[in-house]
């Protein structure tokens, strides 16, 4: 695995089943009445956040937290780099503190890139969204909470339905899921695909009744209201009637079928309540899983490369503690 | 014991009991030269404040790291929520995520209750203050500072003075101070009684200088000056002349009675300083009494109903943990 | 050592070594898989910000938290202080909680002697910049830099170039240098020297030219924008001309002269992006050493005058925990 996580492309099949199977071993811990590993004791994450996610922050410091390491929360609003400081200078400042790895969440595309290409010697990066390009940890929570449901993903046809033209989770989701071997399918008019979609690997279909039945997960995007204008749709009305999943839609689904949808997720607009609360719905499960595929992500960048318990059996952090780094 | 703490009505006598015993013994804990029980090691509390309170974020910060928890802070300015994010989702999420207990601040009234209510099955949400409601572990410590100082409240008489109509810390004293047995006397201009007062087990007054002889306890409210229109009373200097305490007036409280204000105070206008810093004052122990019964609060939502130092008299923090939430 | 950190002028010349030579000691952490100590478990550290410094903050964060101890952010923006609390009450309530020390960042010069005045019996104050007066870490930091390429700093010349008159990194190094018996030469133009500087013990220079070939450090101080109008300097472009390090300056230092800047810095502006990167310039190892010393503070503030690794040489941080604080 590389030394950075920056894109969902940048994983190897192997990689990502590693990540998967480390992120399954991990999930057991939740059920413990201790939830904590000593496995990153004395490591130091910097949640470096120049764009709001309450959601995505949490989740990843929460995987750390369980994991023993320090976290530092950075949220760039307000800090030197709005007094002039390049983003070269921040990732400099951030290693010499001792930063063992940065998790950074940028509204430019590519940042994370540059953040990792100026000239680390020994941090991580992990890419916690940037701008409309990826997000790959969401696509590895995603991918996890579909093999937990379906089994391996070779020949499983997935649908991502909604404003893919600004989302990086139906971006990386697409490169993640064509490594593991499923078949995505992108539902969306024509003025919310992305100008050259046609060179993914990936179909694509403006009509989503057709699509459902023969898929075996559908995936709903949040709507960004702010996006939705007359350039891009003539009303959120006519978007919902089109691309919203209510009851009616949800019943034309095969008896296996997953719902899912990354959250924020606002009830009415994409999807409706009931089929938000259903069955099939798997949203509150994707939550759960984000933490542990975050923590297995931090383990492996970090940690090592073996399995995460064997090192860390003991959840009381004392007995194992001097070995995890050996 | 409730899994919630969301009113001061929701504590029988023994709860409240309970926590008082629990908050001493842990109040001794400030005395050690390692401040620091493993009793919630590998717990996760989420601090999720809709409103700015600095006061009692860090108070129950203080409270939860000195038994060993994870804490996360969650600031839901331009949060999700902004994002049209439901209550009943982040609640969701929050739980999913793993949060063993949610400390909620928020500016709606029975915004805690609604979020208690969202279906969570192991969560505990603790109300840090609700509107113009509740405020409940504001009032245990209240009580705890009493008790330390006047012994058992049966027939204590406390005195609540100053803007009772917004105070959710005079509402959430009235009901445990009942319940604790002692006789309080809410003291205001009748605009600043809350309609519906005489349905409350307590006495009103608009009198401070007839009340202030008969107290054992004179609790001062903090005078929200951006309420302090004609529309509630004449002008600042006529309130502070009516119901301010200054040293006159403390000269006539009997010799074991004592002062209290909840903080943060504007000294000159609901209190004098040398009111403020007087002997009688108990202000500063309070703020200190806060983060005992805080963590009594946490220790017996999440820790088990069994004396909190037994399970963790070791303060080194390793031989107890194995056992604790066994 | 005194209780508090205030100013480098407090320190005499046995405290800056001891912190030096801690700092040296606790340096070599970094080195070790697990960069954690626990000399200050079950301590609480109070970060109170009233200015934006997400730099100095975290270096703080970091230190502590190598040191085991718990953190506690508060930024003063939108707490009660803008409610009309006093800066004297907001001690008396850090102290209250169980703060064992406070760090402070102030807009308005002399705040932390406010605060370590406020009446308190055991917590500790350390100024973490206060208005255009002092920055002592930061003085202690670039001495300890210094110190590690230089050895011993007397008869050593030390150069501090550019807008003295806002700096509290000049006032604080120029005292504490003074105290190290290095020899300070303060370097800008007339209308950026402080009115009295001629009490201080250094010698001043509007020449930069003059000044680079006897110098053993030069340390380049950041251009606030916002304060350079023409009440102070007659542009930006003229100001780099005089006050700017360059290549072909950077050409007239001696062989082992090193190049220092607080940070953040705007390259291009007082300093060029290839003095910056030079192997002269020891900016990246300034924010490293920052932890180190900021480590070396608290640990002797709050932990005792002994060597920081002889009673936490245990990096697993249980056998010695019973003991630190004996």
């Amino acid at each position: 695995m590389k030394r950075h996580l920056l894109s969902a492309a940048d994983l190897t099949r192997d990689d990502a089943e590693l990540i998967l199977s480390t992120a399954e071993e991990l999930r057991s811990l939740a059920d413990r009445p201790i939830k904590k590993l000593p496995a990153l004791r004395g490591r130091t994450i910097v949640n470096l956040f120049f764009e709001d996610s309450t959601r995505t922050r949490i989740s990843f410091e929460a995987a750390a937290k369980r994991l023993s390491a320090d976290v530092i929360n950075f949220s760039a609003k307000g800090s030197s780099l709005s007094k002039g400081e390049s983003l070269k200078d921040t990732a400099l400042t951030l290693e010499a503190m001792g930063a063992d790895a940065v998790v950074v969440r940028h509204w430019a595309s590519g940042a994370p890139h540059n953040l990792a290409n100026a000239g680390w010697s020994r941090s991580s990066v992990i890419n916690a969204g940037d701008g409309t390009h990826e997000h790959p940890t969401q696509a590895l929570l995603d991918a996890f909470t579909m093999t937990r449901h379906l089994g391996p993903m070779d020949g499983r046809r997935v649908a991502i339905v909604g404003d893919v033209l600004h989302s990086r989770v139906a971006r990386s989701n697409a490169l993640l899921l064509h490594t593991l071997g499923a078949e995505v399918t992108l539902v969306a008019p024509p003025t919310l695909l992305p100008y050259g979609v046609d060179t993914w690997d990936v179909q694509t279909s403006y009509d989503l009744d057709a699509v459902l039945p023969k898929t075996d997960v559908v995936m709903m995007l949040r709507v960004q209201r702010e996006r939705m204008n007359a350039s891009y749709f003539p009303s959120v009305r006519e978007y919902s009637r089109r691309y919203g999943l209510d009851a009616r839609r949800m019943a034309t689904l095969q008896d296996h079928a997953i719902v899912m949808h990354p959250g924020p997720m606002i009830r009415g607009m994409e999807i409706t309540a009931d089929v938000a609360d259903s069955k099939r719905s798997v949203i509150v499960e994707q939550v759960t899983n984000g933490v542990a595929v975050r923590m297995a992500v931090l383990y492996l960048l970090l940690g090592g490369n073996e399995p995460a318990l064997s090192t860390g059996e003991d959840p009381t952090g004392s007995a194992a503690e001097g070995e995890n780094d050996a």
